[in-house]
C-alpha cells in the first residue's frame, strides 16, 4: 500500500470539481425530463449513466483518502462533500425511478420551478467549488454559497404553496394521487436542501482556511 | 484569525445552555399551541422567531469551535450537540408549519400528551446541560437523563396507542385524514427521540469526563 | 477509569462478531414470521428481546471504545459498524411493531422475497465480520461483500416490481392499504440497504489494513 506523503492538492479539488460537475449534468437533465414529461423518455437512462459515473467518482475520493496522510483541506470535510454530492445525484435518480413507477402524469408547473431552483443550486455548488481552491475567490465562493441559501429559501416558499394547494379543502384529487405529488415535492425539496448543506460544509472550510 | 490556547470552558457551557433553553421554549409555546389549536395562532411566529435565534446560537458555537484549539469536550461531542439540540426546535417548527398546510382541525388528547411528553423531555435536557460543567453534580445529570429515557418509552407507548386506533378496522376516517394525523404522531415521536440522543450524547460525555 | 494501553484485539472482534450474530437472529426469525405471517406470533416477543441484547451489545462496545486508548481498527469504524448492526436489528423490530399496528392480514410472495433476500444478506455480513479478523481471509470478505452488493440489487428490483404493481391503475386496492404495504417495502428495502452500508465500512477497513 503506497501512501503519498507530499499530496498534490489538485488531485482532491480536480475530483470535487467532477463530483460537482456530474450533479449539474443530473439536475440538468432532471429539469428538461420534468419540462417535457414522458414515462419513458430517454433521460430516466442518461441520469442513471450520471449516477453511476458519480458512484466512480465518489470511490476514487474515498479511495484517495485512504492512501493519503496529508490532505489540502481536513478529510472529514473531504469526505462529507464527496458523500452530499453523490447524495444530490442518487436523490435525483432515486425521484426520477419512483416518478416512473408512479405513473406521474402530468407535471405542474410549480413542480417544474422546484426543478430549475434545484438546477441552479448545482450550478452555484459547482461554481463555489471549483473556486475553493484559490484564497483570492474567497468572496466569490461566498456569493456562491449566499446563492444557495436564497435558492432553499425560493424552495420552502414553493412547496409550502404547492402543499396548501395539494391539502386545500376543495381538491377533489384522489389520496393516492395527493400523495404521489406530496412525495415528489419532498423529494426535489430534499434535494435542494442536500445542496445547502453542501453550501454550508464548504462555508465551514473556507472559514477555517481563512 | 485568532485562536484562544487557553478556552475559557464557561463560554462552551453557555452556549450549549443558552440552546438548550431555546429547546424548552419551542417545546412549552408548541404544547400551549396544542392545547388550543388555532390554525393561525400568533405562537407559530413565536415557534418561527426561536428557531431563528436557535440557528444563531448554533453558528456562534461552530464559530467558537473553529477558532479554538482546546476544547473542554470533544469537539465532536459539541459539535454533535449543538447540532441535536438545533434539530429539535427544526423539527419542532417544521410540524407547526405542516400542521397549518395540512389546515388540521382538533388534536386529540393523546396528541398533546405527546407535546407535554416532548415539553418534559426538553426541560429535563435543559437541567442535565446546565449540570454538566460541575462534576459534583453527576449524579442530578444521570437522574435527568434517566428521566429522558423513561419519557422516551412513555411517547413509544402513546404513539403506538394513538396508531392502533388510527389503523383500527372500525375507523372510518378519509385516508388523506389518517395520513396527516400519522405524519404528526410520527413527527412528534422522532423529536422525543431526538431528545434521547442528546440525552445518549450528553451520558458519553460525562462517562468519558467521569 | 481504567485505561487498557494494550488492547486485545479479539475482544472487539468477538463484540462485533456477536452483534452481527444478533442480526442474523432478528433477520431469520422475521423470514420465518413473514412466511407464516400471524398478527399475535411469538415471534414478534422473540424480536424484541434480541433488540434488547442487541443494544446491550453496542452499550458493551461504545463502553470498551470510551475505555481504551488503541484499537486494532479505527475507533470511528468499530463505532459506525456497531451502530449500523444495531440499526438493521431496531429496523426488523421497528417494522414487525408496524405490521401489528397496522393489522396487516396477508403477506404476498414477492415481499417475502424482500424477507429472505435481508436473512441472506445478514448471513454474508456475519461471515465477512468473522472473517475481518485474519488477513489471509480477505478474499472470503470481499467475496461476501460483492454477495451483499447483489443481493441490495435484487432487494430493488424486487421493490420495483410490488411498487410497480402496487401503483397500477387497475389496482382497486384502498389507498391506506396500499400505503401500509408501500412503507412495509420500503422499510425492508431500507433495512437491506443499512446491510450494504455495513458492508461497505467493512471494505473501508479492508482497504486500509490491506
Amino acid at each position: 500500500m503506497g501512501f503519498n506523503f507530499l499530496p498534490k492538492d489538485n488531485d482532491f479539488y480536480h475530483l470535487l470539481s467532477k463530483a460537482s460537475d456530474h450533479v449539474v449534468k443530473a439536475a440538468k437533465i432532471f429539469r428538461e425530463l420534468v419540462e417535457n414529461w414522458q414515462l419513458d423518455s430517454e433521460k430516466v437512462d442518461q441520469i442513471h449513466a450520471i449516477e453511476e459515473e458519480g458512484d466512480d467518482i465518489r470511490r476514487d475520493i474515498v479511495d484517495k483518502l485512504n492512501h493519503t496522510f496529508i490532505t489540502p483541506i481536513d478529510r472529514e470535510d473531504i469526505y462529507v462533500l464527496s458523500s452530499d454530492l453523490d447524495d444530490v445525484i442518487d436523490m435525483i435518480q432515486s425521484r426520477t425511478d419512483r416518478m416512473q413507477i408512479y405513473r406521474i402524469k402530468t407535471i405542474d408547473k410549480n413542480c417544474l420551478h422546484l426543478a430549475v431552483i434545484l438546477e441552479k443550486a448545482s450550478i452555484a455548488l459547482d461554481k463555489a467549488i471549483n473556486n475553493m481552491k484559490d484564497k483570492k475567490n474567497i468572496k466569490h465562493v461566498m456569493e456562491c454559497i449566499a446563492e444557495i441559501n436564497h435558492l432553499e429559501h425560493e424552495g420552502d416558499r414553493t412547496i409550502r404553496k404547492l402543499l396548501t394547494e395539494l391539502f386545500a379543502e376543495n381538491n377533489k384529487m384522489d389520496a393516492i394521487e395527493v400523495f404521489k405529488l406530496k412525495e415528489t415535492y419532498e423529494a426535489l425539496e430534499a434535494a435542494i436542501d442536500k445542496c445547502e448543506d453542501v453550501a454550508c460544509t464548504i462555508e465551514g472550510i473556507v472559514v477555517k482556511h481563512g
